[in-house]
């Protein structure tokens, strides 16, 4: 328990550092797209170092779909000690994985007043899945929303060589 | 087990980040010394929030000992999975807890090659003790020193008022 604190806290540490380090350099539009993708960069290279781990004992995939379940249960699992709570596909290469209780967001109010603030807590994770899928041979891209928290939705798009 | 990678990986990215940023910014000696207050920093405000939770049922300490015993045991597995090895006191307010296989380190290869680079994954951790002990009323300065890898030394000198 107290284990993922560490850590959820160092995670939101990042975060802040990360923005407050932009802020004092760029304006806000542009300063917002920087920070987004350090933390997607920091998430990328994590999901890759951890896929690797992950998958050492996993025989191969049989296909995209395949790969997709093994990222909303093995290794949402092994991350966030639950799984992806419903994914959906339109068998074009795009999935919809939402989880209804995003550990990241769960030291949120459920109100709308940090809505906004949501999409700097995410970017990691989005990173974190890109990674993982590259690794996996899969080129995508990750991108997150939130409508209500705690809950939030992950679109991966996989982009075809 | 790939639970704690997870915070590992994200704390190596971390110290990466700092590194690189500062790097882009002043001259040696000068960039090591904010990396690492920089780091010490999110380590202490990350040890407040653990300790706060961590110590959620537990009745009052008796001394400062007390208290540093709680750090080695307790608040150690609660963060590393493993207990400190050793506790050392001149009691007269110093203390030396020693980590035999400190899991920040247990990546690096045990030569004397990295040792150079040691001190940069120990700021972090630092800073949990500092940030942990001011949460319980102790104002402290905390070092620590490697000799052989993956073994470390934190070295707690407790401030009085």
């Amino acid at each position: 328990m107290a284990d993922d604190a560490l850590f959820e806290f160092l995670h939101m540490e990042m975060v802040a550092h990360v923005y407050k380090q932009q802020a004092s350099r760029a304006e806000t539009e542009q300063e917002r797209t920087t920070s987004v993708s350090i933390l997607e960069g920091m998430g990328f290279r994590v999901g890759q170092g951890l896929i690797e781990r992950i998958t050492k004992d996993t025989p191969g995939f049989k296909d995209d779909l395949d790969i997709m379940k093994f990222i909303c249960k093995d290794f949402w699992i092994n991350l966030f000690r639950k799984q992806i709570d419903n994914l959906r596909t339109n068998h074009q290469g795009t999935y919809v994985l939402q989880d209804n209780r995003f550990s990241l967001l769960t030291q949120f109010s459920n109100g709308k007043q940090y809505m906004e603030e949501a999409p700097k807590y995410l970017a990691f994770s989005c990173g974190l899945v890109r990674g993982a899928l590259c690794n996996l041979g899969l080129d995508s891209v990750v991108t997150a929303e939130v409508s209500t928290m705690p809950s939030c939705k992950f679109q991966v798009v996989i982009q075809k060589a």
